[in-house]
């Protein structure tokens, strides 16, 4: 079945040119027939004629933008993106603007899935074994209760046996030890929730530490903690980073031995940003919501769709309405629903 | 005045011999009179005859020891140890024991200072100017209060000022954004407590991104977050640590490059071990009692001597003390004690 992907064009630091380059390697990988939607400033879509059809939106939302800002953003492509997804009855979106806006538009317009009580934002992270580990929520809530966190561990499972063909993720839950009685209040109680529904591929919980070895596919936390999480990998990432180049810098010698190791540090750095491994995705929703980096690059942003496309494809909405519509609550009901793929 | 300091002598991974260069490197760099009286096994303490009195015991806490563990445990290094401070008034503690156990038996010998509610573990993180970042807590407790987040802003600062001579350290608050209304409910509302206050050296909101880069003295977070966050730096650092060993290995060439710049990999990998920059410390107690890491060698034991003399130094038990006597709780006083450094 052909798929209509719905594309905001604006709002990325590199500019609407590089995202329809964007198109193209996603085009160029994904061979097959897409009816592509692209929404921004028409003068600067040119290079998707004949490829995407091209509605012309004059706004922009800033990175910034509250959820009331983009509200009255009529005329923004956010919104105008987002009004096509639910008049075409799209099966995916991609946007690089600002979260908060991004979650509260989609949300309005979309609404959770009847049983979902939070949305939440799920990353991918690169980890040590060259794989994916996605973390959710990584800052759609700034608080999450126990109840929120065995939901969140369904949407991620979900997610991840969508878009890595994992059949059963091994899904952890945050904490500040191994042990059981370790956490919060909520990730304990989580963890006595997930463990009395026999959640599948449950393997207890983690610690930052060993969040990116690869022993876990799916780690469950709040969104507080889990937005602390990733600009922590960030920052430390870009330090390394830093370092590594001081290192090579510190005498004519070292200097010499940067000509050697150039292409590795540059493969390395490139495969840590996570940045460049596709889209997150706000997960609840009743809709293929991908966020892709304000920073993302042609490749980014090719990604990014290559995530919507696969998530339309394992029918993860419908599925996801399956599971929840079974109990008023997934987290009562201890229903879980298998992945259509 | 000489100082009295006490010695767990056992524990750390590298064994008690390692820990005995330790205090020797320690007494090289500060000279001065000490009583030192080291607890452990009498055999493996030799190598401070003349140095330190010798206290034999026999057991030895395992890190995993729980609260109730460690506390039946009383011929152990630990408890002796714990219970010398107390008897002979001692100015400070080391030992490289486990967390759990030791803020345990600790609390429960030497108690809380009056109108602390928790006592907090802070660590001495290396930041990107070469400089030091206090986080605290980093796992005393599990959850935390605006209240208690307050109280570590005060004990942060004045730990801070004792021990890296900052007259106005620059205190953040831990967020998953640097807007006053971003964080969790505890920590905006621990912002807002401070701000009301005119918390000197106040900066407001930070993220895990801008956590190392220097901007910050004391960075303020509850001991779940902080615990995700101390490890999750650590890990990261781990991984990148083997990227750059997988950097040189790729080729001949590369394999070169690494003669050119090995020195500067092991000189990086030491500055960022934040093992090896001194001990982390339990503040709120009725008592200076260091921390030292498990896997501290002896120049890392022999740092966390040096924070503990410089903590008695600073008098900093007295410090608080006054700080929080002024009021029930330095979270609706406003109290502002000034250090006596």
């Amino acid at each position: 079945m052909k798929q209509t992907i719905i594309l905001d064009m604006m709002a990325a630091d590199k500019g609407a040119p590089e995202l329809v380059e964007g198109v193209k390697l996603f085009l160029a990988r994904n061979p097959g027939e897409y009816r592509l939607v692209a929404v921004g400033k028409q003068e600067e879509l040119q290079g998707l004629k004949g490829i995407a059809e091209i509605i012309d939106a004059r706004d922009v939302v800033p990175m910034e933008a509250g959820a009331r800002d983009v509200l009255r953003m009529k005329e923004s492509s956010m919104m105008k993106a987002i009004e096509l997804y639910e008049t075409l009855k799209a099966d995916a979106m991609i946007s690089c603007g600002g979260t908060g806006a991004y979650l509260s538009a989609a949300t309005l317009k979309l609404k959770l899935i009847p049983g979902v009580e939070r949305a939440a934002l799920i990353v991918p992270m690169p980890n040590a074994i060259g794989k994916i580990t996605n973390v959710l929520d990584i800052g759609a809530s700034n608080e999450n209760s126990a109840e929120h966190l065995v939901q969140f561990a369904e949407m991620g499972r979900l997610f991840n046996q969508a878009v890595y063909g994992n059949k059963v993720p091994r899904v952890y839950v945050m904490a500040n030890g191994t042990e059981d009685k370790k956490g919060s209040p909520e990730s304990k109680k989580a963890l006595e929730m997930l463990k009395a529904m026999n959640f599948p591929g449950l393997q207890g919980n983690i610690e930052g530490r060993e969040s990116l070895s690869g022993i876990a596919d799916v780690i469950v936390t709040d969104g507080f903690t889990g937005n602390v999480y990733l600009k922590t990998t960030e920052g430390v990432f870009k330090i390394m980073s830093n370092e590594i180049k001081k290192i090579f810098k510190r005498n004519l010698f070292s200097m010499i031995g940067y000509l050697f190791a150039k292409k590795g540090v540059k493969l390395m750095q490139h495969r840590w940003d996570y940045r460049t491994t596709g889209g997150s995705m706000l997960l609840g929703l009743n809709g293929v919501i991908v966020k892709a980096h304000g920073s993302s690059d042609r490749v980014a942003f090719s990604y990014a769709m290559e995530v919507g496309k696969k998530l339309a494809e394992a029918n993860i909405v419908d599925t996801m309405k399956k599971g929840f519509a079974n109990a008023t609550s997934a987290t009562t009901s201890g229903s879980t629903p298998t992945s259509t793929t």
